[in-house]
Formats: structure tokens, sequence, C-alpha cells
């Protein structure tokens, strides 16, 4: 990794001493700055349902030294088995959410890992194994991070983003967050909107509160207004993230990327996501087969812990949507950025070297 | 007015007894239901433009109701000439809102009374005068209901709205709204989807309650999930109010509605516009001539009275954005349906008898 200029948040630590995994608590902030400590798989499983970490990168990560949590536990308990012992732990732990491959493919690099480590203390191994998929995901948001900022020219306007692709959603640097403080750093822009990003308002809280730390402005924006900002000439680029994107190149993000991308479609504006190979689904053809995560209606009722909405009504809270490919003018993972996506350009980017 | 199966809500009354109005307090809804008194024009104006009434009709026939009410203080205060004596109140009270053109019409037409009405004792004649072009707003809802809903064919699915164009917003009945209770009236339609419509929340809050007060289904969903809900196929139709209405049938409304209507665009979903010809600015050639207000920041970093948003950050905040007649398939008014609209097609619709 290189010394980069904003790059100043660490969501995700392991403690070395207490063997424990902390992880700063995104459903409080921007009010409180907690991490909290965890020691037991489970509640690592459900700090990803709970979104104290979210984020396709970060929930990676997470369920990376989630295995370690259990391995560990496991061996702690005595089991003669560890490798079966901590399968039905294993599958908790991926049943946590359902729409981010990352969960999934950080267990299987971590599962891979099962049968080459010493059988009798494997954990050493397997956390240096959770380190490097840290590590190697901080390099690559920052590798995403050049690489995307490259193609936004100098005095094409401000970078419109929505929820938290940022150094909260990944080990570090974050990815559409990382083009932004890469392009800030290089002068290519001096301005982010955010979009606040209903119900959870990650655009509100988080990509505000990060691009504070960093010292880069923010203007946030109901997510209704972000057809009206991109009609009125400010915004040169929209940059996002992802938390599947599918073999032709469809992609799945939060919910109202979709509707940013028709819009920014529609005024001419060009659109990037910027997300790591692991979050690339080569299994799955189209964005079709996605899995999209439906959430409680309690998200929408309600804002800041309050009941907003009406008693009686209905509500349909899906968590993302499934932006098409014709939308997306590239994308940017630490392999390469691929342009006007096509199956076959995502998987001439997914079979070359790093 | 005829009688009307969904007909249950009106947002501003008169007080005979002690001629005072009286306002449903709007940021409160739904949590309580409490009608405010007003007895001054200044408190008349405010009660606009602090959103205790909102929506373009509604605000009219509050204007109405604030220019008897300033006449009335004013003779009662012992002025000689209460016609010069009120101008300052009329100001006051057309400054409160920019956007929705009603309010000027209501004023203006309250005035263009003054010359006709017995000078010692105007009020009467002025009160009847309100209460006329409330009535004629509710009926004019009533007719803008059974003539949008001749437009939606039965089977053709559920109506998605944005913000509350409900009775709420009129003097009852709504102009949206209106069209969903007809459409539901005459089954041509069975559910209503509503954008909660960030950041004043109209849909969850106004919109949600109406229509449990009429029993007709209602399904909440986040303003950036429109575009998603909109490629599922449930929707057949967008329908929407107004705040103005440019000649060529550029309809500026609550800031999100360009967006709606863009996304139904790209999925080939109709747009319906429903606004009483009280909205129609005829003297504003396009819809970049309306004066889009801007709101404070603190809508945008809050909700239910919250601070939620990173401290630090800019919010821009429109309450309105412009939707280019392009985009809009049907503009309904109590004088008739304008398809695809045209500076030609509107003039022809305003110069037609009612």
């Amino acid at each position: 990794m290189t010394e980069k200029k904003y790059d100043s948040i660490r969501p995700i630590r392991w403690d070395e001493a207490l063997h424990q995994l902390q992880l700063i608590d995104q459903r409080i902030l921007p009010q409180r700055e907690e991490y909290i400590y965890y020691s037991d798989v489970h509640a690592v499983a459900d700090a990803i349902r709970d979104m104290v970490v979210r984020g396709a990168p970060a929930i990676g990560i997470t369920a990376a030294y989630g295995v370690v949590i259990a391995v560990q536990n496991r061996i702690a308990a005595g089991s003669d088995d560890w490798q079966r012992a901590v399968e039905p732990d294993l599958e908790y732990l991926g049943n946590a959410r359902p729409t981010a491959v990352n969960l999934m493919w950080a267990i299987e690099r971590m599962r891979g890992r099962f049968a080459e480590v010493d059988l009798r203390d494997p954990v050493p191994e397997l956390l240096a194994e959770a380190h490097a998929i840290m590590n190697e995901d901080i390099a690559a948001c920052q590798k995403m991070g050049e690489m995307g900022a490259e193609l936004i020219e100098k005095g094409s306007g401000a970078i419109l983003t929505h929820c938290n692709a940022g150094a909260l959603a990944t080990g570090g640097y974050g990815t559409a967050l990382g083009v932004v403080r890469a392009a800030v750093e290089q002068g290519r822009v001096d301005e982010l909107f955010a979009d606040e990003t209903r119900p959870w308002l990650q655009g509100a809280r988080l990509t505000a509160w990060e691009m504070i730390q960093e010292n880069i402005p923010v203007t946030l924006l109901s997510d209704g207004a972000a057809a009206h900002l991109l009609k009125s000439g400010k915004v040169g680029w929209v940059v996002v993230g992802s938390d599947r994107i599918a073999a032709n190149g469809d992609v799945a993000n939060k919910i109202g990327t979709y509707g940013v991308a028709i819009a920014a479609k529609h005024h001419g504006i060009k659109v990037m996501v910027v997300a790591p190979t692991s979050t690339v689904d080569m299994s799955l053809a189209s964005g079709e087969l996605i899995p999209i995560e439906q959430r409680s209606a309690d998200e929408v009722f309600g804002a800041a812990g309050e009941r907003i909405a009406a008693e009686g009504a209905q509500a349909w809270n899906p968590a993302f949507d499934v932006t098409p490919a014709e939308l997306v003018d590239a994308i940017v993972t630490e392999k390469g950025v691929v342009l006007n996506p096509t199956t076959e350009k995502m998987a001439a980017m997914m079979s070359s070297a790093n």
C-alpha cells in the first residue's frame, strides 16, 4: 500500500492481544464513533445482518475474520475435527445477507486454506489469510482510485455518488469514494454531491462523515433531487460502488442507483461503477439472477428511530436494484477498467493478470 | 358537488361563529389530527410558509380566506380606506411561497372583487368569494378525478404517486389522489404505491394517512426505489399533481417528480399530471421560467425532528423540479384533458368553456 493523502479511516481491526475483531458501529455514526468487539462467529454474522458493518468488500473482510473466530472457538472448545465442526458456523455466517457476493467469496477463500494449514494450530495461518484479504482490499481500493480518477477530466464538474462505497464499506480508502479521494488529490474534482440514500441514510450519515474526516467538501441532497441536480450541469460523473456484478456487467447496488443511472443517461452524464473483482460473480449470466434482499418495512416507516409513516400503510423495501450494463460507462476493478461492459470484456478483464 | 365514495377529508374550514380560518396542521399528521385557528393574515401567511398547509390548490384557498381575514381586521381597526390598507397584508401573503402560482391567482381573484363589493360591509361578499374558490376547487377535483380515471384502463396495474396531491393539498378530494379515488371507485385500480417523498415525507405522512382514511390500500417506498418498482411491471400509470404548469405544458412539482418521470419514460409507463387551471401560468412560456423555492438545509439534515447528517456537510434543498412536457402523457384540468401537451394544445384547453 502506498501513502495516500486522504486515507484516515479503518472500519475493521483485529485486536492482536485479545484475539478479537473490532468493527466501528455504522448504525450510530456519525453521532458516535464506537468500535464493538467480537469473539463469537454468530455475533459476527448478526453484525453483518444488522448492518454494524455494511458494504460488499467490508462484509467480505468481516466474514474472513469471522471464520478465524469460528475456528479459534471450535479448537478452544476441544473439537477434534475443527474442519467439520466449523461448517455450521460458516453456513450461518454465509446466510447473513444475500446480495453481496463478497461474503461467500471470502468464506470460500478461507475454507480453501483449511487443507493447507497446520491442522493442530491453524489459527495463525488463517489469521494471516484474513489479514491478506483486508490488505489486498485496501491496496485494490487505492489502485482503483487511481484508475478511476484517470477517467475523469479536470474541469468536468463535481461527482455525484449514492449510498456509501467508501472506506467504511471496505478495508479502507473505499471504492467509489476511493475514486473521489484520488480525483480530489489529483486536482480533477473539487466537490462531492451525495444522495442521502433512504431508508438507511448511508449518504447523510456515512459518506458525509467520511468526507468531512478528509476535509473534502460534500453536499447532501434528497434522493429525489438527483435528477434535478444532473440537469443542472454541475455534475460530470456519477460514481458508485456495487454489491454484485454479473458476468455481463449488470450491476447490483444500493436501491436508488438504477434511477440515478437512468437520469444520468437521460442527461448524457457518465456512470462509473467501482468494485474489486471479489464483487464480480461470473456464475451469473445477468443481473436478473442476482438475489435482491428485501428488508423490514420498519426501515421505510421511520427515520432516526422514530415512527413517521401513517399507521396502516404497507411498505416495499428492496435493499438493492440492478443497473443494466447498457447504462454503465465504466466498471473499474483492481484488474483494470472495462468501458461499456459486455460479457466478453468482463471475461477478458477477469482472466487478466493483476 | 356530487356524492363520492371516497371523500372524507376537508383540510380547510371556515368557522362561521368565530369568523376564523381553521387549518389541519399537516406538520404533525399523521401522529396527531389537530386544526389550528387563524384570525390574523400574517399568521395565515406564516402557516403557508411553515407548511401547516401545503399543496398548490390548498395554498390558494387558504390565501383567499387570508384576504377575508385581512379585510375584516383592517375594518375592525377602523380603517377608512380598507382597500388601500390591506395592500401590505396582501403583499406579505403573496410572498409566503414562490412556486405555487395558485397563491397569487387566489389573491388576484379576491382583489378583483374589491371594486364590486359593498364598500362599507365587504366581508360577507368576500367570504362568499373565498367559499366559492374552495367549492369550485373541490368540484374541479371531482371532475378531474372522473376524467383522469377514464384514461386508466382496467387491469393496467397500480398507480405510483409522488408527494401528496390529495384532499390535504386541495379543498378536498385531491388532484392526483382524486384520480386514484375515482379509479378505485370505478374498479380500474386496486392499489396505490406512494413515494415517501423526502425531505418532508409527504408521501409517508400525508398520502398514506389519506388513503388509510378511505380504506384504499397504499404501499410506501423510498424515493430511490421508484425506478426499480417501475421496472417490475406492477405500475401502469404515474399520477402526480403540480405546483405550476407553464404555457408549453412543462410541469413544476415536488422535488423528485422529474426523476420518476424520466424512469417512467424509460420503462414505457405513462405519466399523468392533474391540476386545476388555477395552477396553469400562461404568462410563462416554459418551465425554465418557473421560480424554484430553495428551502432550509435543515430539512435534509434531519428527519422526525432529529439531526441525522454528519456535522460539517452542506445540503442542497430545492423544493420543486420541472418535468418537461415531453415526459408528460396527459395533463388533466377541470377544463379537459391535454394529451402530449404543447403550447397550442394548452392554449386551446385554457380558452375552452368549463
